[in-house]
């Protein structure tokens, strides 16, 4: 028995800000007769996460990123894997049976053929959240925000905190929990409904529209008059040294990522590093996946916080396999609001 | 009474490489009857540590440097503060005596006048090493090496470290540090002099004339073909962007000066922050003042090193307080070897 799988490949490598053009819809059949000696999981797609992160796989790739599992190539033409909730419809695996709901990494399209080893686990059906939230708020994106800012942050009640892109899947976050700690907040988004949108309906103390901002180091300068403890940052290049020239000293820089870098190799930050050394400044780069031994306990505190009504969540949901390419265009022109989903298929 | 003081002194801000045309000796009556109210106490310069930060303090100030104390602005005309090794003259606190040997805040001159909460130690007569090295490796450039080593870059035997100004004089004894916890360790300098001295002198497994490279990266990847775990840095600049990429997974860089961005504000280091993600490296700054507390322990420890023989230093001593403009200038040209002092006056 097959079943047709529509999908999202790109056409060839992108170096720079990704266009329609270098993205393709292509279909394939998948036999859902596996042989009984693979271990493989047939999952139906239901929603599948759009991250800023893979435009670094779809570059011809060179320095160190190849050596890091998520973040080899992706080769034009093949299944573009990523981080999704679906269905199961066929399993090898006695730990997964038809039916079952899974959070794993799927694939931009229809169905994933989930191979033993690869990152699958069961979600409660009763859980009592929106599915999607599993992509999200608990998920990478929530862990990346929760043992980022708690981890390598080390955070104090009290001190002042930045975030950018603080709109995004994971500075939304990042924000709140650092209110959540009692810490002055301030993030840095790219449009006034983004800033009305953190101050007002997630509770940071300041926002600005870095697009309407001529001098970066005075904006921060007037939003952190008493300078910046700590930085959560996600964007790199101009903000990342403004935001050094405004530390205090022992300020934590933690970087997620480097968004304003990827389709741009000329835009490279270059803190002075004079401030580093004199203010003792630490920056550090993490990834979600160190904290894999932690994401039990930051989940069950995360859904308390949710269920308490004392963390919000926001989503940018688009709909249908077509809608991937542009779904994901969107996040290098600030598009979204949130974290950016698509919803392959109904439940 | 009175006595003539010559001491060094800037005669403008100096925002580039420094030249002999921007110091000048002048002369100042010193009176060694200091009323009675104050607490100074007059010192007689012996030996007075040339450090290249100095330079950071001629500049026009802006930033952040104005708010650290040592890093104050020097005032042109005025007497230059750097640590030193002296014997008291004369003193008006209880705890200090004429004859006193004392290492301390001392200025680059003849005499010092150190005002009460001033740093002001009393050296033991009868340690039974030169009294220089209270300037170098019984002083800051040792705390820094190895409070900077192990507590900054937190090294395991067996991993790979890369020193940059590695015959200077903080990171020649880095080097050996790291050798006596059982690292593998390579050191860039500017010379071929140096390189041997490094490798037949200091046991370094390697060095490299980074003068004769025309790829700093090829350069490293070269010395470190199974990359660098730490990065003890000492120059910032393009080295720092060649460590960054050659880096392994959790590599750590501690930056304890930035020598190649200090003449030139147009050098700045701008390291692939994707790599600083990707592979969770740490960039960290320090001073040695943050680790005053285990000075004690250092010192201790370090002593017994130098007299088992395990520990080297290396000293370049010029004459007279008339050299003390050049031994500076030199700095930036890679002039010395060790650490630089300058001999004002016999014991």
């Amino acid at each position: 028995m097959e079943i047709k799988n529509k999908y999202v490949t790109i056409k060839n490598s992108i170096n720079g800000a990704p266009k329609e053009s270098d993205f393709e819809i292509k279909v394939e059949n998948v036999s859902l007769i596996i042989e009984s000696e693979s271990k493989d999981v047939v999952v139906k797609n239901l929603f599948v996460s759009i991250d800023p992160y893979h435009i670094n796989r779809m570059k011809s790739q060179s320095s160190s990123q190849g050596t890091i599992s998520f973040a080899t190539a992706i080769t034009p033409g093949e299944c573009i894997d990523s981080y999704g909730v679906g269905r199961v419809l066929f399993s090898r695996r006695p730990d997964f049976r038809k039916g079952d709901l899974v959070a794993g990494l799927l694939t931009w399209g229809e169905y994933s053929i989930v191979k033993e080893g690869s990152l699958l686990n069961k979600l409660d059906p009763n859980m009592g959240f929106p599915l999607s939230y599993h992509l999200g708020i608990f998920g990478f994106s929530g862990l990346s925000a929760c043992a980022g800012f708690f981890e390598v942050c080390k955070p104090k009640p009290g001190e002042r905190v930045f975030v950018s892109a603080a709109s995004g899947s994971i500075g939304h976050l990042v924000g709140q929990y650092a209110k959540l700690l009692g810490c002055y907040v301030v993030g840095s988004v790219g449009s006034q409904e983004k800033v009305n949108f953190l101050k007002e309906r997630l509770g940071f103390d300041d926002a600005f529209n870095y697009k309407q901002e001529t001098d970066l180091k005075l904006a921060l300068k007037r939003c952190f008059p008493q300078g910046i403890d700590v930085y959560f940052d996600n964007v790199g290049g101009r903000m990342l040294e403004a935001a050094v020239a405004n530390m205090n000293i022992f300020g934590r820089v933690a970087v997620c990522g480097v968004i304003s870098e990827y389709t741009n190799a000329t835009t490279r930050a270059a803190p002075e590093m004079l401030d580093i050394v004199y203010k003792r400044i630490t920056i550090k780069g993490f990834l979600a996946a160190d904290f894999m031994n932690m994401y039990a306990e930051i989940l069950s505190k995360t859904v308390e916080y949710v269920k308490d009504g004392k963390l919000k969540t926001v989503e940018d949901i688009s709909q249908g396999v077509e809608s991937i390419p542009s779904a994901f265009i969107g996040l290098f022109n600030g598009e979204n609001i949130g974290k950016k989903i698509v919803k392959v298929a109904d439940e």
